[in-house]
């Protein structure tokens, strides 16, 4: 294989510090030449190892021991960059870590860019544009809802359907140079009828797909669930036992940190981004006021609106809350629960009549949601409003051929392909001249090829878009 | 070889969620069928395969592929633990970790407890007990003091001196043997004489090894250095600019955070731990009293005692200032810098009059000490500053062959050989019968097997202690 870099990449794979091993990556033309110059092998040397085989070696720094390693060896193409690539295995120093890296810059390497090892692979042909993508988002899943979709998007479903959707652009484009070859005969109405058909066939495949991204952004980044309520009503108390038993999976990645007042939970799979807000009342004071407003703006962005009410509250002051609330609801687009929470306080009769009266008082005005009384001190309710939670978003488990667009480049550019195909579909009906149709028709491919990084325009940039994203090592 | 361990166990290896890399380690006898049941290989299984070669695989779980992976094959007793071990390379995902895990789990492996690979390394006769310990000390350096001093004890350095040690107490106990089996005749005499020397000679040994402690654990927790001085002297600046430059290496390990007013720099390879103080003055009031207590403590804790002072102060004030602090600054065991700051601020020909008085008072009393001018706002001065503290503790940079003591329990047991073997020399002296002798000298040697993890007398103890220490994964 021709070496598409005439440089050597070098970076930490692993943070070094926590855990047992720390791994230290290198990829290039040079990369064997420079692992022999830095690690003494206890037999042989890297450039002259089989591929796929794990040696035991030594490396000293200043004619002292650093540290014995283990160096694991991958010849191009067959490795993850499409290079000859070198893994070296470290005790999980920071100190051995940096020191090693220095080693290993002074004989040739040069630190690897964020995400280059991922970019090499994808300008080596080991993966397109969206599957190099997809290898952060595996990364950062914190569900398995969202590392489904990644690993899907991974595996290539996304360039799959893509793929599709390219080569009937380019039946299309065939379909018009026919067109253009026997403009003098009278070829022409029988391939518009056809062209129409097949326009409005992969503008609905393009539609469809870019339609998934509300849900996929949903996977990836939380259901947005907002906690709405008057003070007191146990909001925070609700927040830490949901958190306490099923707080999504943890992880260290810089820039996750979640605002102070928002907590994700993974249920049944699905990642819920729970947001508490400040109590809601009508108020004159001003400072409240922009708090309140906080909140609205807050209930205006979630999927789910959680209401919790204190039932120990008079039946007067709960429907009070309600009316406060229910308009800013958008009932097409939301689901409202409302839940009655301390129902340990009062006796079930007492909790049962509430129920019912804010079931009259919100279904008499045609809204669809879901009330029951809860005691999140006590624990009690919980389930089945984590089932219900669930069973309102099961739309988002994605199934193992599923694709969901999670990543805002893949939408626009779909839209961008809508676009240009809506314009392809006016003009066909138009009878504007084929050369004109073909324009836009060129444009819906090129937002395509975007996507899967074939004959991109202006590579430099969007690669470097993409990748800056990614980590160090990767 | 022999399975000591009928289990095996597994545990991440890496922390997943940062980096491009996780590790997943399994170890035991049955690691290679867990694996083979777990992963599915692109050709043949890992029970079939070459020691030290890398397969690409698959996991599902649930029938949807969890992540495409690398497996590293390590057949017992060339591994590790001395067992048969498979290392599991994953995108660093937190979801896959913990799912591949379980998975793991499933099939039959047990999740390691913390340092449990290591103790299986040293329990499988692959490490002694203080190259065991040496294990977490290499990855948690912090300089490559520190580094090369815990690379040396990993080596076996110690180990060596230590079983030098052993035979030398195992000479003594067969000379006293000889005696006892010829205690009828006229040998006692000639044996006691050769007892009596190696006695003192080896006690030399422990003792000078024990000597080592105070600056092994320097070495590893940093040389503690205090700022003292009066308020607004600069020493918040000055540590700043110091870490600005030479912050030592960061590590993410839980339980390295620092107390808010400690920070730890790495100067010529020596971690330096500086301890910003309260201001030092003559006071009535109660609360302050209690933070010039304070101060004084941090200042009777260091080795070095840096006074910072404002050169703009005028000469009576320094002298006070000096009065104050040199009462408790104990010469004999610490070194005392007298730093006069911003320089910058007022003539040269002034700030040299005001040192030379300063050295002029403080050589009256006989005292050694450093005085020098700095701008730690200017940074002039600072070089030579750091130039002095590394002279100062140039002792404390270890060759290839030094052998420091860094950990307590080392320390300890030294000692205990240290006492045993003055009893020895005492009884010797004393004619005290041979089998009260022999008594002590076995206190010596248990002591150093201890250390070496031989003949341990309660090994489920010594071992839970040390391990427990130990990360997960290693």
């Amino acid at each position: 294989m021709k070496n598409l870099f005439a440089d050597t990449i070098v970076a930490p794979a692993t943070t070094p510090g926590t855990g047992a091993i720390s791994i230290v990556r290198i990829s290039g033309p040079e990369a064997f030449c420079i692992v022999d110059a830095v690690v003494e092998l206890k037999s042989g040397t890297v450039s002259g190892a089989d591929a796929y085989t794990i040696h035991y070696g030594s490396v000293y720094s200043n004619s002292a021991l650093l540290d014995d390693v283990l160096v694991s060896v991958f010849r191009a193409p067959h490795s993850y960059t499409g290079e000859d690539s070198v893994e070296i295995s470290t005790h999980a120093s920071a100190y051995i870590v940096e020191e090693l890296i220095r080693l290993l810059l002074a004989t040739g390497a040069r630190y690897a860019e964020p995400g280059e090892f991922t970019k090499r692979a994808f300008l080596n042909g080991k993966m397109d544009l969206t599957q190099a993508e997809a290898v952060a988002d595996v990364i950062s899943s914190r569900s398995s809802a969202a590392h489904r979709v990644a690993i899907n998007q991974l595996k290539g479903n996304f360039s799959n359907e893509l793929a599709r959707l390219r080569s009937s652009l380019l039946e299309m484009a065939s379909l018009l140079e026919l067109e253009l070859d026997f403009s003098e005969e009278d070829v022409e109405f029988a391939n518009r009828e056809q062209l129409q058909a097949l326009v409005s066939e992969t503008l609905a495949q393009v539609q469809r797909l870019a339609s998934t991204f509300r849900q996929g952004n949903m996977i990836k980044n939380g259901v947005p669930v907002a906690i709405v309520g008057p003070a007191n009503a146990g909001k925070s108390t609700l927040l830490n036992v949901l958190i306490g038993e099923d707080r999504a999976i943890v992880t260290e990645i810089p820039g996750t940190t979640r605002d102070t007042i928002e907590e994700t939970i993974q249920l049944g799979g699905i990642l819920f981004r729970f947001i508490d807000t400040a109590g809601l009342r009508d108020t004159s004071d001003t400072v409240e006021k922009i708090g309140v407003e906080r909140s609205y703006r807050k209930l205006s962005e979630a999927e789910i609106v959680l209401a919790l009410l204190d039932v120990t509250a008079d039946g007067k002051e709960l429907l009070n809350n309600i009316k406060l609330l229910v308009p800013h609801v958008d009932f097409a687009h939301q689901k409202l629960f409302i839940l009655l929470n301390k129902c340990d306080k009062i006796g079930q009769i007492e909790v049962n009549k509430k129920v019912t009266a804010l079931n009259n008082f919100v279904s008499q005005f045609g809204y669809q949601c879901f009330i029951t009384s809860i005691s999140a001190m006590e624990q009690t309710g919980l389930e089945e409003l984590k089932q219900r939670l669930i069973d309102a978003e099961k739309g988002l488990i994605p199934n193992a051929d599923s694709t969901f667009v999670t990543n805002i480049r893949h939408y626009e550019a779909l839209c961008q392909a809508a676009s240009a195909l809506q314009d392809v579909r006016t003009s066909l009906s138009d009878n504007t001249p084929t050369d004109l149709v073909a324009e836009d028709l060129r444009r819906a491919l090129a937002a395509i090829n975007t996507l899967l990084g074939t004959d991109l325009l202006d590579p430099e940039t969007i690669l470097h878009q993409i990748f800056r994203n990614h980590c160090i090592g990767k």
